[in-house]
């Protein structure tokens, strides 16, 4: 039997010798995410983003318990995308292990930076498509920190709750305005703290100053609009803030049919569609970027490639006109040239810089 | 007078107007890149990031006060990647101005997302050289927020500070581990407030726990080591730790110290070459990515790659069978047939999918 029949059949060590796979971006890996799109489409991705402190890892047990009681299975990928060297497992996992350990309905994968820019993203959307296609209802998104990285991972959701909480500090409100406007669901959790109704006003001023009603789609099919009491109002979406404490589940049920809300609204407009075709769109970005620079540098062989690059330290070119360089350099290397022939020998009779 | 001309002789409005260019990565910015290019190579690249509410811009500002009083020119490029849409000044900034405002040898500029991935890096690694280029002699980096995008910038640098403060919610212990790995200095600011011991000593083992002492690099040239009582110790760097109260000033002498002495090792360690080498490696490749996806983009029609995207949106193709069509795609509309003459028609001749 394949890995990826396995996978379907609910065996939890092939899911996750598969994501190892995925994760590592090898050819086995590849073509089983091509044998598994087909079934994808399915979850209700949650992307969970926001400052370190506001509690995420708490608020997405919770969340999980809570559609555990309904019977969903979920999956949870948190993303750690600060952690660039070290991997392995984050702080939150311990506590996560505790509440939701030997539960066959919950699958958990951490997943430190894979290095390259963007390729956590990627790996990100790989693995989501896993554990979409192996039946997950529910798939969170969870990552640690609040920058661009970040950000354009709680994009692969089709909703993004950003977590807040009272007290992180003073230079935060000039994170906000940014960070405001992927939300679809803001949380202000550890609610049960001093500050919370501070923090909730300013949350609510936030949204009121940078924005009026807006119907127009600004985004991926966004909507960013004023504060307003929950949910949707017609053809938009009006970003409703919720309250939690998740250590004691206060606010949990609320915050979930926010969240069904949400997915209601997506449908119902279109925009469930639209940022599907968005996120796909972006993952195909994403690999065909790897495959032409595979296909680059295939086609220059190093040699002369660092040839290149050596002119550029010694500063007889510039970044962009070694780029001009190496690009035209590649195209003649590849030109009705075979990959085997090519060679530095013909190479060099191509366009001669200088 | 160009443009540039204008900017070597140290006008600002002219430099203003240059880093705009840059930014939007136009053609004129670019032309400018190339001419300023051969002068950069000079100034010190300071990299400073760190979690909200660590007091990073009050941090740089008496830094730069302290380059000023002794006649350094100083440059600050804040780039605030968790503002993907808005732009526009932080909230930091306003703090700056005062203490700032109307120093001819200080230039500040905030960055906002570029929106692509991988965008806001390659563009601050741009206006780094524009500023290089005009003469700043200390260049600070400052980063909002400690995701991977804030970790790739802080790359850029030649020496990167990475700022804790006491009492910032407790998982920001989790981040830790990942991001010291990037820390050739750690500043433990907001010294004088309570919890400042202890937020040195969890630094310090953290440190400890994670590294043994180390000769050989692990990335980039850099060095990962045990903490020290302070500086460089034969071949080896040992991150010191510098305890500051931003705000009176106190310990910005024994920082602005540890940085000269960072910058005195990597000279006598040959880290200086690599670390320029690495960086400008770095942006040749985003450089070279962004030509590559134009050159695919102009040698497939359109038409062609919208109509493969919706056979991916319609879960026919894969993403990454839909890059293997799309490359080959492009490969038959391209080859030997020049820009003007590749048309729908032709590129329908080439291998047909399915």
């Amino acid at each position: 039997m394949t890995l990826v029949d396995r996978v379907m059949l609910g065996d939890r060590l092939a899911l996750a010798r598969l994501l190892t796979l995925v994760e590592n971006d090898t050819k086995d890996g590849r073509e089983a995410l091509s044998l598994l799109y087909p079934r994808t489409g399915q979850a209700h991705l949650i992307g969970v983003t926001g400052a370190p402190g506001t509690g995420k890892s708490s608020l997405v047990n919770r969340l999980a318990l809570h559609y555990r009681a309904e019977k969903a299975r979920v999956a949870i990928a948190a993303v750690d995308p600060s952690s660039p060297y070290t991997g392995g497992a984050v702080l939150g996992d311990r506590v996560r292990m505790k509440d939701l350990a030997g539960d066959e309905g919950v699958f958990i994968r951490s997943m430190a930076s894979r290095g390259a820019l963007g390729g956590l993203s990627q790996a990100t959307a790989a693995i989501v498509q896993i554990f979409d296609a192996a039946g997950y209802d529910i798939v969170f998104v969870e990552t640690v920190g609040a920058g661009q990285g970040e950000v354009d991972i709680a994009r692969l959701a089709h909703t993004t709750l950003v977590v807040e909480a009272p007290g992180l500090g003073d230079d935060i409100q000039a994170i906000k305005a940014g960070i405001l406007e992927i939300a679809d669901i803001l949380v202000v959790n550890k609610a049960d703290r001093p500050g919370a109704e501070n923090t909730e006003k300013a949350l609510r001023s936030v949204l009121e100053l940078a924005h009026t009603p807006v119907t127009a789609d600004r985004h991926h099919g966004r909507t960013m609009n004023v504060a307003a009491p929950a949910g949707s109002s017609g053809g938009t979406w009006l970003t409703p803030i919720q309250r939690t404490v998740a250590l004691d589940g206060q606010g949990i049920p609320e915050l979930a049919a926010k969240i069904s809300e949400h997915r209601a609204y997506l449908m119902s407009s279109g925009h469930w569609r639209d940022r599907e075709q968005s996120r796909i769109s972006s993952q195909v970005e994403g690999i065909l970027q790897q495959a032409l620079m595979a296909q680059f540098h295939a086609a220059l062989p190093k040699r002369r490639y660092n040839e290149i690059m050596q002119r550029v330290f010694d500063k007889h070119l510039s970044p962009s006109e070694a780029v001009d360089l190496l690009v035209s350099a590649a195209a003649v290397s590849d030109a009705s040239v075979p990959p085997s022939v090519t060679s530095e020998g013909r190479a060099s009779r191509g366009r001669r810089p200088q």
